[in-house]
């Protein structure tokens, strides 16, 4: 893909040169926006308007949408009136108000200025919703059908208001006080009978979110329920607005993304890496860092406190690095198993005790595995003497028992306090196992050594 | 949600022992089918068969497919062949064929015996494809017009196919030799004048995959392109199937779960936790344990190696674990980041100079903000002697530093190699950075404290 793009690149860079602009354009027409968008993202600030001027004014708007919002905002400054006016009224009201939350104030004031009062009015609607809220990524422009209509009269409809409206793949039904009454797809309009009433084939149990819904929840929805397009009603049922499934995409997407950065303690920011800044970069990452280097302090202290113990045998000391590493990877195992199930809605709190069981039992089998490989390699290749090799293994099991534990609990609790339970993955594990580990291994060293 | 369902299940569980069948059916037939498999996965062998027969036909095929596939299996125990024939000539072909990739053979024939023979063909042309390709999840029931067709034609092909093909919202064009030449959706269709002719109007740039490409792939271009419909062709570019966004969703969702356990060290498995044994927990977890385990050997021997210096400065001992986890979470930090943005495709390995470049500057703002940090610590707090101070903060910068290196070059390696570069998150750049500042650590140490 990386070498395609690359001679794409030069091939334009070249065409733009040489001013074979009837050529280029030829060339882009049969892309992909998608494509374009990538290839417009490399562009120089003098090439991309020159480029963009090219392409026909639809494909201009779906490849604008898919533009990085840098380059979004190169080109609006690059434009004139007129030339916006056209873009902004081409793109449906959902990605405007996108492209308006990622704009500074002044850009945004010449984008609503060159709105039609129409589309302006829709836009402030869907901004007036809480960031990262169904409400927000929403589109207001969609049909609606009524449930006394023919087949027929449906399909006028459609035809009068289908070409602004984002979709027409799923029609809804609402009454006289615009609440939402049913459902019925465009394939169920086309296979009725001409003279059917909507109220006939419409699907009443339609699944339906608050505009007020967290935009990953809704996103979920799509997977869980096989949809293209889901309704937002108001806190009266109304039909607000709808979201389509390539919106949902997006967000479920980020959403996983956010979820990999705090798992590995790093706080999630919207920009691409590349576009991102060494000091942004710096800024998401040293808290968690900080944060945790003050938390293995603990383990510090710990090791201070049996300072004689490790006097008496250094040796120990070998074996601590093996046994904070398996006792964070033991616990990182289970809390990401955990998380996950949690995000997908497979486990529930009502299941801890089920998972607790379940871990307990797995924690037992691991940590025997575990320690027999230990045993042997102890005696065999490190010729360490029985006691101690005793020690080791018999901290490897309880420490992979404690790991296991922590890991399917903290999660759960975390869920439970109203927390996410992404902030119980393998950092913050592995600092609260280290200490756990060190402290049954001088615990039982102590004991069984006699130190 | 989960108090939701456990009161609907004791509502069921009641209705069912007051054999109150009518009121039952009438409660699940308001439902959605996601939300009564989710009810029939907690039913037991006995109720299951029971209750499904209440369900109306459609509502049973789509019910049925969104159930976990052990109560499937169970369910067509309990069918006579009559029930098993109506429900699997009621399911979409792609159903069909995921559904005999989970059950046991005998059960296979059954299902195969008991589908109508054009049924048997499509499912057979979607099995041959390899597990993960795009033949094996698209469906091959779909409309295809061809370009001579006029606008009312292409809408009476549709009615007449429409009822057996998953998705009339997108319809493709071929030729006589059932090449893909365009596609249209149905809102062209419905948008557009009676007479025109389908070449005119349909789209000649298509977005296709080959039956071959990967499943994961596949998935990830429907969020790329906003697809909600994508075209399979073979080798020759003969339409072959297609694949629709809720089969993606799917994908995406099962491929985000198998990061997440690459990452945490555990081998991916696909049957829900709370449905796996232990042992196929133990036994998905026990390996990559046992791997680090030893991988950790290493660092044990390089403190072996340092006994001396440790016997004079025990001290320097009690900073091992905070040394090591903070190289880790670093190193993780960074990984994570370059492992996403590859799957994103927003990295690629000529952006490594760049990467690299970015990481270093990152590295050594953190490292001295970390080591800033501790050096105050240790001297108030700890009240360590200067020297040891001034190694530790040493090692803890040059240990960010490495860990941030090892962190962004290794993923890219990995994947440059062939590898998936999520084997390169926290569990191996952890065991790979602690040796690392272990060995750094006393470098430093022996130079600048003379041991």
């Amino acid at each position: 893909m990386a070498e395609v793009y690359t001679d794409l690149n030069k091939t334009v860079l070249t065409l733009i040169a040489e001013k074979s602009f009837q050529h280029l354009r030829d060339i882009l027409t049969t892309m992909q926006p998608a494509d374009i968008a990538a290839l417009f993202n490399e562009l120089s600030e003098k090439n991309l308007p020159l480029v963009f001027r090219l392409l026909p004014k639809d494909l201009a708007a779906e490849t604008f949408v898919e533009m990085d919002s840098d380059q979004q905002h190169l080109l609006i400054q690059g434009f004139t009136d007129a030339e916006l006016q056209e873009v902004v009224n081409e793109l449906y009201v959902d990605d405007v108000a996108a492209l308006i939350e990622e704009m500074p104030a002044n850009v945004v004031k010449r984008i609503l200025r060159q709105a039609d009062p129409e589309t302006r009015r829709q836009i402030n609607e869907i901004l007036k919703y809480p960031e990262d809220s169904a409400g927000s990524i929403m589109t207001t422009e969609f049909v609606s059908l009524r449930a006394q209509m023919s087949v027929t009269d449906a399909l006028k409809r459609i035809r009068q208001l289908g070409l602004n409206s984002e979709t027409i793949n799923v029609c809804y039904v609402t009454d006289d006080g615009r609440r939402l009454i049913g459902v019925v797809s465009i394939r169920t309009l086309i296979l009725a009978g001409e003279h059917d009433r909507i109220e006939d084939i419409m699907n009443r149990y339609v699944v339906s979110v608050r505009t007020t819904e967290d935009q990953e929840t809704v996103a979920k929805m799509f997977a869980k329920y096989d949809l293209t397009v889901l309704p937002v009603v108001d806190g009266e049922n109304r039909l607000v607005g709808i979201v389509t499934v390539d919106d949902a995409l997006d967000v479920l997407q980020e959403a996983t993304t956010e979820d990999f950065e705090k798992m590995a303690a790093i706080t999630p920011t919207d920009r691409p890496y590349l576009k991102k800044s060494v000091l942004e970069i710096w800024k998401s990452r040293i808290p968690w860092l900080l944060l945790l280097m003050i938390s293995a302090t603990f383990t510090g202290l710990i090791i201070n406190h049996f300072e004689n113990a490790l006097k008496t045998y250094v040796l120990l000391t070998a074996y601590i690095p093996m046994l904070m590493d398996t006792g964070g990877n033991s616990g990182s195992q289970t809390s990401v198993t955990i998380i996950r199930g949690l995000s997908l809605h497979e486990l529930e709190f009502r299941d801890l005790f089920r998972i607790v069981w379940k871990e307990i039992r797995v924690a037992l089998l691991a940590g025997v595995t575990l320690a027999v490989f230990n045993f042997a390699k102890l005696m065999l290749f490190d010729q360490v003497g029985l006691m101690v090799a005793f020690v080791i293994c018999l901290t490897l099991m309880s420490t992979v028992f404690v790991a296991k534990l922590t890991g399917c609990v903290l999660p759960m609790l975390a869920q439970r306090a109203g927390f996410d339970p992404v902030v119980m993955a393998s950092p913050f594990i592995t600092t609260i196992v280290d200490a756990l580990s060190l402290l049954i291994y001088f615990r039982i060293a102590t004991v069984i050594l006699g130190i």
